[in-house]
């Protein structure tokens, strides 16, 4: 070990820890470019890649990168500790994952733990999870993964008996079910700390939502506060240090396009927050991520019996995705529509239809409705003005305007509205088409765009009457999405079903748009 | 694209291309930290990873890692043009081997052509390799990738209708037959264009060996030359370009103890440097990578049918490897053993008869040697002399010492022998813990460190006779392998085979200790 004095270097590396050592000091240490040492200040310690300098970080010295200055609070000719960390044994493990073996918990909890701790390169991280996906992890290895992922995170600790949650693995667009669901449940008197993500390849997360109504980016220690004041919380769980394994998983598994974390990734985050019960959403059919019913029962079936494992009651809601959920698709849009539905003055049939569903397993299964009446009690809560008045109070505890109206939710003001060339009936919606639209036309990162529908599937309309409309902040983010509403199929009318689905005239190029949601 | 003016940084990355944009600049470009752009100059481009600067790097310019200015030559404040990279569309072919599917040659070669450019991150190449290590891969798709190897490397271009080649997978220690085999096939006036790698996990590769003797890191024009002079070289690999890809892909491999690329990576290496006929040396047995002759049989049948969809004939020498070839480990020591043996000075008999062997396959393919009788040619070339003076003549080539002796060579002065405790017959001698014993003492770096051993299996030994010497160029590097001689089973005396092999207490630790050679 030695005692290195800190300079700073203003350089950045897309969240990567690096620090640059002098060539000796490096040799001293026993480490070469592209090694880890472990720097650490007080009791904080962050592992570190190695850069190596040879005049511009003078021996004794050492030049950190902006991630390592903030990580560790560091300030300029401080000295830290800098030492060599030996060679991480959990590439072992990964190494038997590779030959197809089966892991233990030791095994799977010193890969994890190597990960969070930034032992592990981004090489051998690809390794496990693609062995992963290659090999398969059977539900012994699913309940070690998920449980080594809440023990190397933080917990969120609520003085409560019975806490619910509910997740939908997302994949049909316009699913702003958890925006009805959280107050309903909460203002039953039951508990739900919800956290949610932020869209990655969708228009929307329910994040991205609920930014649009109040702050969503909480500490732990708040989002504690707002639950065990109102009974719920709608937050991005992003910050909150729940399952941080999982993070960085999903940065490997994104550009891979696969997914084989996705029972751990959400089973952790659940047991993270201490849930005892849990509705899991799977949208179901043409359009969604999982295809069939078959496919969502099998998926089921693995989910409950993972809950079985880490004390978590599961039932899953196969549900109807075949169309967007509601008439909005994009961040605001949905936000405007879910809090028009809260306070009655729209009523859009499967979004209610949906909630009330969800909302009434939760309720059946903690023992507040009886004898299958679940949805109606969930009914009746919305109904009533009880789910509004729950939802401005979580406004309010997360720091929001508790007197929001749907007026002050700012939609883009650059539209373009796509009209029917026919008459007929809508025979289908392409949940892919809408979304790129919608990505197109900025969501998510422009809040305000988004597409809204006119028309669901079965529908009646007329020729030229509206079939949807293109929301945007810039004008210039109008044209595009308007070509592919245009152009392609994404709404179809007709009188009757036709029979070619697709003609193949050379090689076919097949893209998988999305991955599921955690 | 933008013009920025270079601002060298002294920074270094381990060979990883790395630049650093002002915040504005990318922003401009639409590139974010670990992004990676093309920066180019005249006619030379490479692709680097970005990091981002505030004030360190001002607006319009652009520092740059070391790795970055000496690729392109880069001097201070000139200007280089920087560009946006788009998504490579090489990575949906990693996923489809992902999903499990065959790769077509086109999907292989824009794969291949990616990892050459730096198009693909560290991440998507290790999922492309595991995912070949997991799902396989055909005879078609390692002829594939083969062939893009080659296409996207150097070549050696030789005016020769015939070339040979021999190569060996490696896991023996000591083996220095290629030191042998090139100069005795120079001498019978075949062509044989030897390239070689570097000791990974063993104590020495060829390349370590040769360049004991003589300068092995040529250019490919130089390689050319000596060949064109001399009939044969023996050259370090690492620097010819030949299927650079390659060297990219066991970076990966390494770490990860997976070896799907075996056979592409040796068979491109040998077609790009034009290789017609080529014997495989497979060493099997207890101790060596290739256990049993089953598995080696299965390996020669691969061998050769790739060989045959390349091009070029191959046969395979399935040889005996349960103990180290010769008396010497280490890269010094089995140069002085190989010269000792050309002169005619000592006749380590398992040597002499493995080089005599594969030289006389080769002279048996190319037509030198009729009826069976390679084996005799390949001795009286040997034993005439010949094959020293060719030797003699490709080292003065290559730029050494055509007068060299045994004695030139720097051998360790630190040395320690390990005695008998037993008298008895030498029943085994464990490759692994003598490879162990060699890279203690300093193998490969320190050149003159290693081991040499004084009895082999079934010679008789007297209790207090010195079984092995270890040495060391310096003193501190004695004593670790001498423990571990005096301590393990190395070397086993007695006067039959014991029937316990080992006994398991505990849950066993496994390391796999080497991977094959290239």
């Amino acid at each position: 070990m030695v005692r290195l004095r800190v300079r700073q270097l203003d350089l950045e590396a897309g969240g990567k820890f690096i620090v640059v050592l002098n060539r000796d000091d490096a040799e001293e240490l026993g480490v070469s470019g592209l090694s880890r040492v472990k720097v650490s200040k007080d009791s904080k310690d962050v592992i570190a890649i190695v850069n190596l300098a040879t005049e511009s970080i003078p021996r004794g010295h050492i030049g950190v990168y902006n991630e390592v200055k903030s990580y560790l609070g560091l300030r300029d000719l401080e000295e830290v500790n800098v030492e060599a960390i030996s060679f991480p044994t959990s590439v072992y493990h990964i190494r038997s994952k590779l030959s197809g073996k089966r892991l233990t918990y030791e095994e799977i909890y010193e890969v994890v733990k190597d990960v969070v701790s930034g032992r592990l390169s981004e090489v051998e991280i690809a390794a496990f999870i693609v062995a992963l996906h290659a090999f398969g992890l059977d539900l012994d290895e699913a309940a070690s993964l998920s449980l080594a992922m809440v023990e190397t995170g933080s917990k969120l600790e609520l003085k409560k008996p019975l806490i619910v949650d509910k997740h939908s693995i997302g994949g049909v667009p316009g699913d702003k079910t958890t925006l009805l669901v959280v107050p309903i449940i909460a203002a039953s008197g039951l508990t739900i700390p919800k956290s949610s993500s932020r869209a990655i390849t969708s228009a929307a997360g329910t994040a991205d939502r609920a930014e649009t109504l109040m702050p969503v980016n909480l500490r732990l220690s708040e989002v504690r506060e707002v639950v065990e004041k109102t009974n719920g919380c709608i937050v991005w769980g992003g910050a909150l240090d729940l399952a941080p394994a999982d993070d960085i998983f999903i940065r490997v598994e994104n550009p891979l396009s696969i997914d084989p974390l996705l029972l751990p990734s959400i089973m952790s985050k659940k047991k993270a927050v201490g849930a005892n019960l849990l509705v899991i959403d799977i949208p179901t059919g043409r359009g969604t991520k999982v295809k069939t019913i078959g496919e969502a029962d099998m998926l089921a079936k693995d989910f409950i019996e993972l809950g079985r494992r880490l004390g978590i009651e599961v039932r899953c809601a196969v549900t109807y995705g075949e169309q967007p959920v509601g008439y909005t698709v994009g961040p605001a849009l949905e936000a405007w529509e879910a809090l028009n539905t809260l306070m009655g003055k729209s009523r859009p049939y499967d979004l209610i239809d949906k909630a009330a569903h969800i909302a009434g397993i939760l309720l059946e299964m903690s023992g507040k409705a009886r004898g299958g009446n679940g949805r109606e009690i969930a009914l009746k809560i919305l109904e009533s003005g009880k789910a509004e008045e729950k939802l401005r109070e979580i406004i309010g505890a997360q720091g929001g305007n508790t007197k929001i109206t749907p007026e002050d939710i700012p939609l883009g003001h650059e539209r373009y509205t796509v009209y029917s060339k026919r008459r007929g009936v809508i025979l289908w919606i392409d949940n892919s088409i809408v979304v790129e639209a919608a990505r197109l036309a900025g969501a998510p990162r422009d809040k305000g765009a988004g597409i809204l529908l006119h028309k669901k599937i079965g529908d009646k309309v007329s020729e030229g009457e509206p079939l949807a409309t293109i929301y945007a902040e810039r004008a210039s983010r109008l044209e595009k999405p308007a070509k592919i509403l245009e152009e392609t199929l994404a709404i179809g009318v007709g009188d009757r079903m036709e029979m070619l689905i697709h003609e193949i005239k050379g090689r076919p190029v097949t893209k998988k748009t999305f991955v599921l949601e955690r």
